[in-house]
């Protein structure tokens, strides 16, 4: 059997299982007594990763993005990113913008590339790991969710779905939005900081490989389902969670948060940022308005 | 200007200086009042890196060796390793063996894999991130070479590039230490946290670049030269410092410890670990026996 039959799902979950690791954004550490460092490491490539419409220094902002995206879904503080690049003979300024893109985004995050690794590759390769610290107290992970709890999210959904499918269609100018969340996405640190410490939210994943496989991996972790609410989910304007519902459910790429928190501690959460409330945590299944099930599809890299 | 034509040493040089980062083997995060935690990432991949002899487990191994000797050459405890892979199609039973050779050598380095990330890649890929903690009057850094000490190495040099040579050659059969040494290097852990704590050592690293390159590097931090003794340089029985030199100089792939060391603690140096004084330690140039020039050439990933 090959790892592409077997699927991303089963190789992954085998090699976690037998590593005995958790299924969480990030690696875990106790460094002090009183805090964690919390650590993530994310590959990316030219093929899947890397539009050709997308310029250098945006490559260089999303591997950052999306590897600071996993500190964000801790609660914790980023206090360093590191960048092994494997590189095709390209022209120097290239180089220095995909540098510049990855610093830009770092320095967005309150955080600095530390160090890092070049190589020659015949693919563009990146891989980013990213360090956070987090107090003990204010740690989120993916279990905690409790039967009842509201599932929430930051910011929109199937924003870089929506740009994904604008490009294929070649109507990027028409939705520079869209296409911007794709290339630039914003990892949500203020956002992760402040909702650990408000204290209200009981589990926290981002939603990078779409809402749907999200909903699936969290819903193992904490042996519970979900029902989402279809008119509650928060999309711009240029989406329509009638007709773009397979997009905003199952598209991968936004770098939201997903999180639960107790009906009660909502209004903490809500003075922590700004969330949309998208439905609630139920003993099994995830279902759309109570019926319908949601597939688990969505995007998986093997 | 591309890349290529550049050259790793004039690309990563203009990128660290851009960033401000130092050159040494890991990033240094000042953690708690008496330690430092220190990262590094590596990335390899099949044309460059692993050898159509090398077992699947072989290519986790050295992945994870590669990446774990630089925590080695700052005389830290390693406390954790991460690892992305870009996988093409390939068999189950495979990819397992490269988790097992990773999370052996980990284990062997008294420390565990504690996350990672998968994608698919045309070429096999590894990103190692390693991480180490060091008490901040244990740390061994590039800089703090003095003129005067001696120049030491661990182990042997020259055996992975006789290895290579021996594959190369289709002799591998005829040298399985050598071949052993450049499919499964040990990172020098013990030795290196055994260094740190006799507070004998001025100046680390690791001669993985080979022992020119390194020189040269060493060199370039601690604004001097560096004299070393043809006779005196540590080889294994298959290798002739007079007709092997030019491998025991410039060949890469050996995991030691290269440092530096007051002339009157070396006996604290020697009660650490096994070592051997190869030169000393002078104003300017690079030379061999204080008359010819060593070459600044070894191995570059650009």
């Amino acid at each position: 059997m090959t790892i592409y039959e077997l699927g991303e799902t089963a190789v992954v979950g085998a090699i976690i299982r037998n590593l005995d690791i958790e299924f969480e954004d990030c690696a875990v550490i106790d460094i002090t007594d009183a805090e964690y460092l919390v650590a993530t490491t994310d590959m990316f490539h030219r093929t899947t990763d890397f539009p050709e419409e997308m310029s250098a220094w945006q490559i260089g902002w999303m591997s950052a993005a999306g590897t600071l995206s996993d500190i964000a879904a801790m609660g914790a503080h980023p206090c360093g990113l590191l960048v092994s690049t494997g590189l095709p003979d390209l022209p120097q300024a290239f180089v220095e913008s995909i540098i510049e893109g990855l610093s830009d985004c770092a320095r967005k995050c309150g955080t600095a590339i530390i160090g890092g690794d070049t190589d020659s590759h015949q693919e563009l390769t990146i891989t980013g790991t990213a360090l956070g610290r987090v107090r003990k107290d204010r740690i989120l992970r993916r279990r905690g969710a409790q039967i009842g709890d509201l599932v929430c999210v930051t910011g929109y959904l199937g924003t870089a779905g929506a740009g994904m499918r604008a490009l294929e269609l070649g109507l990027a100018a028409d939705d520079p939005v869209a296409v911007k969340t794709l290339f630039e996405p914003t990892p949500r640190i203020a956002e992760g900081i402040r909702l650990a410490e408000s204290k209200a939210v009981t589990s926290m994943m981002d939603n990078s490989d779409g809402l749907s496989e999200s909903l699936y991996q969290l819903a193992e972790v904490n042996g519970c389902g979900f029902t989402i609410h279809a008119d509650s989910l928060p999309v711009l304007p240029v989406l329509d969670t009638g007709k773009d519902l397979e997009l905003v459910l199952y598209a991968g790429g936004d770098f939201e948060l997903l999180f639960t928190v107790a009906p009660e501690r909502l209004v903490d959460a809500r003075d922590a940022c700004e969330l949309t409330v998208i439905g609630a945590v139920q003993v099994g299944g995830i279902t759309l308005d109570g019926t319908r099930e949601i597939e688990r599809k969505g995007y998986r890299s093997l």
